[in-house]
């Protein structure tokens, strides 16, 4: 899998991209993401990719031509699934969205920033808005940092245990049961009995109760119960 | 404004905290951020935060002493208005919740990271517990990171211009009208005539009525029209 990340902030994109599984899968060469400096696909001398926006709305707009310049370029070289925007009014990212992209060859994500980008950009030249949440931030790379990592740690291999992957919250529409570590007891505070009896088949019913009722009180919509 | 993030990768952090409107606040002095490495809290000579899960689950567990040990130490120096936890069973991060949490003092945030963190640090030292959005990731540092990006730019003075911030997506329950900039058109791609006009109450106009079609079609939700 390749990602392709168009952005006027490549430094901020710098260590999250280069940690954790993001780097071991890379390392693996499970993917390949590449950063574009958005100043690098500007034809003024001053590099500036924003500008006033008509009507008078404050703050800047990024302008249309560096981002299909630097489309076109990467869509000369290759063939892309997906060429993405984030965005607060974009569809809702969720697990299944992952798991769908995790199956891309090649996808190109457009970070924006400032106000926003020229609406132009999105109704030509992206084939789907992605929202990570309801709340708004600086920019798309944090957004973009978020769907790349959701994603490439879906592809086989990137993580080290798969099975840790199957039994993540929402990859059976219930959220994880609640997990335990050593010391047994730590100020008081003790891990239930079940888990230390050494009993497996209670033990994994215990774990599916504790799901579904986990889910059933903070996230009845996933189980269609609210 | 204070905020403390507990994460075993600091290194992860680096870039997108000191990028940006998180730099640029925390060099006005509008903010103070501080990245705790856990292993610092650690008390064993390898420096290891987690361990097996009890009861057989794949993955490694995060263990409570040392996130007990650095927020016991981060208390003994200053209150804290919250103790927050990502993770994707927590309460959904929306704008409210982002204003809600800009009018804080002081927060800790701690990052999970391996299959989770030992439920008891949930039950006893977390009081707010907040997801991002309905997707896994990786570890709890970039949501760390989605958090003080949206609640660090609301804080006055952190971005050049508030009118933005105000007239921003979710403000007022209404998605944000499409924005353009020059050149007025390019590939036969044109901007709407409106905005090109001159007339400041039209294109006010315009402008609320786009915002509140983009919510209708888009997310009657916040309309209350779902």
């Amino acid at each position: 899998m390749r990602i392709d990340i168009l952005t006027v902030l490549p430094e901020m994109l710098e260590s999250p991209l280069n940690c954790s599984i993001l780097k071991r899968a890379q390392d693996k060469g499970l993917v390949e993401i590449a950063v574009h400096n958005l100043r690098e696909y500007t034809t003024n001398k001053h590099r500036k990719v924003d500008d006033y926006p008509f009507g008078g709305e404050a703050g800047m707009v990024m302008q249309v031509e560096p981002v299909d310049r630097a489309i076109a370029w990467l869509r000369e070289q290759r063939d892309y699934d997906e060429v993405i925007f984030t965005s607060p009014d974009g569809e809702q990212f969720d697990q299944p969205m992952a798991n769908t992209l995790s199956l891309c060859e090649n996808i190109i994500i457009l970070c924006g920033h400032y106000k926003g980008v020229d609406y132009r950009i999105r109704e030509h030249l992206i084939t789907k808005e992605i929202s990570i949440g309801d709340y708004v931030l600086t920019g798309g790379e944090i957004p973009a940092v978020v769907i790349a990592d959701a994603v490439v740690r879906l592809i086989p291999g990137a993580i080290g245990d798969e099975q840790s992957a199957l039994s993540d919250s929402f990859q059976d529409n219930l959220l994880a049961p609640p997990v335990y570590t050593r010391p047994a007891e730590y100020k008081g505070w003790r891990v239930p009995d079940i888990l230390l009896s050494g009993h497996k088949a209670k033990i994994d019913d215990w774990k599916h109760e504790q799901a579904l009722a986990r889910t059933r009180l903070l996230r009845p919509d996933l189980l269609g119960e609210d």
